[in-house]
């Protein structure tokens, strides 16, 4: 299978490093998506990175990662917690998904608790910044070994 | 009245017949569509064919049916359960609407069990796979012959 | 298989037609009846017809249909919301199901909106007035000929 | 307009007054039907009584009173809290109701707060024993003459 | 013990009779006291007046009628809905206390339907527009002979 | 005292053993009656039973047990979730009863939580098929004997 | 500072005028845009005024706000309750934010009375038809002068 | 008809300016007025100001502005969350009613977001601060000269 | 700073040690009152104590408390529940409070155990019948004099 | 398989037979222990007794059983409504498990009506004081058969 | 009777005084302990203290203290709030309980407002530092004399 | 700082890989340590393990991690839905925390998607299996480096 994985991310993340960085950090999204692509490359897996701040465009970039990409890196934003439609989408192309947040949502306002992501995702990383997507680059890694 | 009528399919239905088969049926929607047409030309009606998994586009061609279709059947897909905004398209054109779904909502999730497009609908057909399509066609153009 | 089909009414449909025509239409029972018999005819199934006001009259006849119907479509009025008994029987009886309501019931008020037939239907048709009985009886006949 | 009212007793109601006394009193059902045929004597009205366990008999009895009587009287008992097909027979004959209970049912139990025949009833009288059935009588001998 | 009894108003029922009939009816307040004067006087009960826009002001006369009236009769418009200081001066006065409501509130809006009164109520009188306080003087007299 | 109990079956369960085997077992309801008669008759005990799909037939029998039985058992199936009227039967002739269920309800759909009959009954006895009707026997036959 | 501000309009909002306008006013969109542009001339503001159906488009202007306008008035039509991106948008650009409703969303259904702009926008204006964006723009303009 | 309105504050309204002036700014209750009354004067119509702490006050100045005022603009504080009373004053006397907040209450406590003043009110002007009076001077101004 | 505190009785509590002792004791307001005045003198503090069965008069009295007394012990009765407007007035006058109850309200009913007054006060006693009195003035006294 | 099964009771059970009699019956701990293990001997069965107030204990134990008994008869006490680590030993050892409690608590207070150990037991046995327990030991027994 | 209490600590109050001390003060564990032992010299009564961080040890010691002492004193930590096992507990030994804690939980998180506790406790004192015990200790002696 | 961190398993995490594999793999609890040890060796961070059932020793061992280890990995287990006390604790302690889990919780049953751990956790790692735990490692060692 192919070794190559695509990391998504949802609306507002363009943002990211920018705006609020006492919430979401000071590295900013073309700094985060070349670390995950060097992470990748230690770990012998091309990534590819997008951003969109268009919910139909992620459903359209999920639908077009099948046959192409082997598993899906993604931290939809604000759709996490609205979104059933992204959520039919990866159940639709049945490929491993891995979530990411940078803040801990737990810790937040009562409606960022629930993630329609979550229910499809292999798993999640959840709170450590955009280290996060590091360790989530390692995680689909592992699952996609099939390791343990 | 114009006798012409517009299918919408909304999110992840383009992916019909070749993804979870055993939820949705393995009839894809091209198929589908060219049956809703064949069904139209056997009652008088021409049909037209849409889907996006954009929802703002799907309000667009909602808005541009109003003067050119005399009808709409939909099956929104997952904006069913989450969109307000497709709902009141509908109450801002004021074309009567046919709610469609492959599978039985009902026996689904929690989260979709609630329809805002059912507040706005004539009625329903749901559950009986791709054939729900040509029931519907069948209920609109009774509807609008203003039988029963 | 057999080719016969048993349409089931519950509470207060033998008044259908003649009271509170602005909801439910001013079609009588006897005339439904007589349109689904046609409709099967035209289809090559039996239909037989029956109604009652009891609960336990209903489950009693669901249950004899065991063997001798090849499904049931049933508009179980307000049973429809209340009847545990009315979908367990269904269960027990393993009979497909087709659900049919002439009003939308989903715009109506809140306790409507829970239907315990729909728990256990194939599909449900609803809020065509009594067209919604034919098109049920071509769904009930289209799944029974195990089509799409 | 006839002159003639219905008075309907539910489930259990047949045991009045010889059972649960502290809670329903001590009158019997009989004793209080002959008090209500009295009281409608006094005002010029014609009562006739009639008690079931029966949901479906209740309703059947309902669908008879139209064209027969010009009101109806009832404690629909256990009924009240879970019948959507007594509250929907009441809107099918569109005949005044006067809803009656001799314990106040808002200081018991949650689940019998709420009350399906006061959705559809004139008004309702509750919690004076017994003589709960009077006053009903002169409710509805008040209101079928138009007064106040 | 005192053949006296207080029917007491609550805030807005000053204005009934003149503002919104179709919701309250013509009589006003000064008929419906006269009325219920009457009824007593045909009761042998002496029955006082009394109405107020303030919730304390009704508290304040509910401590007063203690040792002065056998019972009270109350219609506590908006304050039935919220106001727990008057239910608690009820339970203080240990007098007998019947509720009057003009409208049938199950009918209306959800916050109508929970009323503080009822649970300290014997009983409750609703829907029957202002013929509601007679029925309601009635129910007390009848409740202070010790009557069924 | 009388020394005879009533067994009472509700709803769907004159199918028990021949449906569902996977939910429910494989012993009928005549394999089962016959188990308590002679698991009655082995504690000195004798026993009746009934089954009825009708809830108004479940409250005439509970009504009729009065001064004949000396307790009842009831699996009172679907009716347990839904029917007040039952448990009011139960009220009104202040018999004890044991409640049965073959599957445990703890284990099946939310909406089989709630059960009416455990508010009114000694104890219950759930899941563990039709045996759990023996144990109701031996259950009751102590409760009778007021040991323990 | 900058002396611009942003207008959005949201879903089905470029319908405004032509549809009902019971709800919503006869005043189009193109009138009011014309009227905030005049009023914020009378103030010394320049307004720009933009509508969209697409929920991303909206979130893309918003970023594109930061830097170029003092601050935004958004009617976010159906949007303004499902949508936390937006909402997140608003917190990235940390712009003060009005909004604006032509009806009264309070008096609606249920599932309007939630907005997530609400909870961080400055304030509302709801209600006073296609007026409020007029109030809206001093709102904004004397928010901006940082006056009271 | 008369083009005098009335400017009602509820409890703790009269503290303003001179408590928590983080929340509800720094201008005093009187200069609020003074402004109103300039506003008003502006616009051609008299402006009447009262504040009381007393919920019954209120409803009775409510109801003593009908035939005086044209129109109420209310601040009902914290009664604003709590008071029927007051909501049915408004549905008494049928003004239309314009309502104010100074802070945003849908940014604040939970139990704060309920307003039953909306449900009655033409519109609301929330969390300007004290300019929020000027808005609903003027809305209230548009709204009685029938524009828009 | 003043030595002298406020200690505010709401409604019906003049009624205290006179009805219903089994839940309040049979203390007298008089007495309790009496016996905080000596408890304060005991701790060099003077003592000021008021009652009333109005909303708006327990507002009034906390806003002239402001710069009079150091703090202020309320047991506001009914009100406890209900008014956000005495939690208001408290946070208008920013000084220290302590909720005093006689009953342990948390055993009683659900609708008493929500207190507005906790949310704003220093802490509670209750329970303790009227020696809650007793030690609410130690406890302020002690909150004033800053220890602990 | 082993013969053998284990009775676990869990906090507060020690104190059985002395306390609260009314609720829990005068029978104390051992003499229930010395009662399930001679029912065992009659059935063939060794039985094991022990009991502990701490939560971890329970878990303890319950791993500990795995090999060594047959199956668990279980009275959790107020860790039946609050423990999910004793509902998830029990699926870590996969034995057979039944719930006994000598209360009926389907008639306490709301929070005893859920229970995590029914989500893994076989069947429970509610209500009949201590004899409960020699019915789980004939149900376990029963049980391990492999009979009906 | 014993003129001996227990004064019991749950889980993380061995920490008192020496962690988050702007919440729970500075004063440590000890000297709580030796305060509360002060003041019960003062009011002759003997104090034993005891903390643990364990469930079932604070069972075990209310268990203990029955026959020992004359009533318990408890700041349950955590436990307050999950632990229907300490309150059966103090169910069990029916002693009089006093409930304690530092800070005003009903200011804190939803999920520490409700307190199982307090169900069986004479009273709490919350909110005044580690003076809450020693009012504590005042309020038990008080109810041990019988005053009040 | 020390460069040493503590890995804590809860309630049946001793049965790791020994028990339902299909949701917790098959690599037990001390092939998990082991592996977290060699990780911490890798990244310069020595790492002691530890596994309780009981809630009460895990709060002590979060209190004896202050000062000795500079944070913790948990895996709550069970514990993680219902204890406050080890959320206490580690707000007492004041270490950096990260959660762990092997399934992920978010996929599995209602009563475990609540998390107390996450309230007061850096952040979280779920639903990777065992390899979870070596991401935990990772996620610790980079936030307590301060990177990122």
């Amino acid at each position: 299978m192919s070794r190559s994985i695509l990391v998504l991310n949802g609306p507002n993340l363009n943002l990211l490093g920018t705006r609020q960085p006492e919430v979401y950090g000071r590295t900013t999204l073309p700094e985060v998506e070349r670390d995950c692509i060097a992470k990748g490359k230690e770990l012998g897996i091309e990534v590819e990175c997008r951003q969109s701040n268009h919910e139909g465009t992620l459903v359209d970039w999920i639908h077009e990662a099948k046959g192409k990409h082997a598993g899906i890196i993604i931290n939809a934003g604000a759709y996490t917690h609205t979104s059933i439609a992204i959520m039919d989408a990866f159940n639709s192309v049945e490929l491993p998904v891995v979530e990411v947040h940078c803040s801990n949502i737990h810790k937040r306002e009562e409606y960022r608790h629930l993630s329609y992501v979550s229910k499809v995702a292999v798993g999640s990383v959840v709170g450590f910044g955009t280290f996060s997507y590091i360790l989530a680059v390692e995680a689909l890694a592992n699952h996609l070994a099939g390791r343990k």
